[in-house]
């Protein structure tokens, strides 16, 4: 039983250590495995091309939160995606955020400032504007929690509609009347060939007009083109997006110069390489012990 | 007994129906004064020069939550500023804003995005992050139950040192070890000879280097040269602002174009028209009733 590693040298750095003092085996990179055979657990973005150099590979590791990136996997191996709180929490600070940075107009003020103008507007309470969540994972539900806090009107939408206490989640039957009563859009779905173009036209005809779009979810899920055209008509009053398609987002894409639209680098978290470490422990752990494994994805339905 | 209204044309149409379905009387604009003797409040955010044209006047009410604006009010007058949930949760929704936008790099990410460039940058966590809240009334309290629920280790100043459950509060005794664990500094405090200025290099100086600047206290506090000098020898990292010295900013002023300070004008907050008449319509019952004055002003102390 041994994990093969493979990512970044930073955070082969961190992980061996860790691994070692658990009395973990860890191989990093594939030009060190001695013995194939031996690979159980294997570490990575995306996995190398061929998988059955390993024939007891039981588990596949996501070293992110999201496996929208993984291929599918060879019958019996198990994906896992890492499940580390402080990816959660980042991901709901960029959120909360976002969602302010929108409520309060940033990107007007961003905007005015850029030539220097002081002028005042009206200022919104949060109390009472409403924020719909599409996505009630644990990061959608701790970013309802505490958009909630903040006296945001806050309900969520998925896919099982699974109750959230304190929290009004719509299902699939509720998804126009949630669209219609979001203020503020956020977007934490995972990518799935369902969720693949998802912020489109339609979706934005539904939303009241003016209404701002939060987008920590995938770059494939929203439709840049159709986002402009609902700016240009009113209908969405700005946006700001942590993911895009394609990305890098290149230099001389018109998204970086319009000022309804702020960007950030894919930055709302990146795993801290200590809890990624904890986290491969314990699904090591599990698979020993023969409990659930910790971030165990449903590979059907892609999340 | 009747409050004389110098305010805006927009706020007097939402107060005057409010005081007069509780019977008060409400008489705008010094024009409209048919007995002098007959005013008890003022409402303004500046008074008229000359107070003694009315011999009973017993209260003026501030239109905003600050009073540094205004004169001294002849013997026997109280001062009261204006108390609304609404400005105090928009003020703390701004501060959360501007602690975030510090605390996740905006100003850098804003300037990458400006040259259309993509690059990433750590992900630093919250949890852990020490913020420090200089002015700890009631906005100042609010500000960190809610920056402390995000995970950041926040600590709070103020002149009289008062504890507030759940959160270390210095006095003027712990200022430096408070400054020396700021990562994020926040600058809540009243405008004051006390803190004129305060913001300058022998704080700047005693602050972790690289710590970030938010201030929604009053322009007047900000050494504005002595902020530059800072950012330039790499002790203070960033700033955002929503004060200055002078206001409005003129458009040709060096910090609208600093990209390590993002300004906003002055829009922490704003009183909403109608929580506005509900303060005044409780500072004429407690009148009546010899109730103390909600919002009363320590006219010594200035705030």
């Amino acid at each position: 039983m041994a994990l093969l590693f493979l990512s970044t040298p930073e955070r082969a750095a961190v992980w061996a250590p860790i691994l070692a003092a658990a009395g973990e085996e860890m191989v990093v990179g594939e030009h060190a495995v001695a013995d194939p055979g031996a690979i159980t657990h294997l570490l990575c973005w995306v996995p190398p091309q061929d998988l059955r150099r390993y024939p007891n590979l039981k588990v596949v590791i996501s070293s992110g939160a999201g496996v929208d990136q993984m291929p599918p996997l060879p019958e019996g191996v198990a994906l896992v995606r890492t499940l580390a709180p402080g990816i959660e929490e980042m991901v709901r600070d960029w959120v909360v955020m976002a969602a302010l940075m929108l409520h309060r107009e940033m990107p007007v003020y961003l905007a005015q400032a850029a030539e220097g103008r002081w002028q005042t507007r009206d200022v919104p309470l949060a109390r009472g504007t409403r924020v719909g969540i599409m996505g009630m994972g644990r990061i959608g539900v701790l970013a309802a929690q505490t958009l909630r806090g903040l006296g945001f009107d806050v309900a969520g939408w998925s896919r099982s509609g699974r109750p959230v206490a304190g929290i009004e989640v719509h299902g699939p039957g509720g998804r126009d009347a949630f669209l219609g009563r979001s203020d503020i859009l956020v977007c934490l779905l995972p990518l799935t060939p369902e969720t693949r173009g998802v912020l489109g036209p339609d979706l934005f005809a539904r939303l009241p007009r003016g209404a701002h779009l939060v987008h920590a979810g995938r770059g494939a899920q929203l439709d840049l083109g159709a986002l402009r055209d609902a700016l240009d008509a009113g209908q969405v009053g700005s946006a700001m997006l942590d993911v895009t398609d394609p990305e890098p987002l290149p230099p001389e894409h018109w998204a970086w110069r319009d000022a309804r639209i702020v960007i950030t680098p894919h930055v709302a978290a990146s795993t801290d390489h200590r809890e990624g470490a904890a986290h491969a422990l314990a699904v090591l752990r599990a698979g020993r012990e023969g409990t659930p494994l910790p971030g165990l994805v449903d590979q059907a339905k892609g999340y």
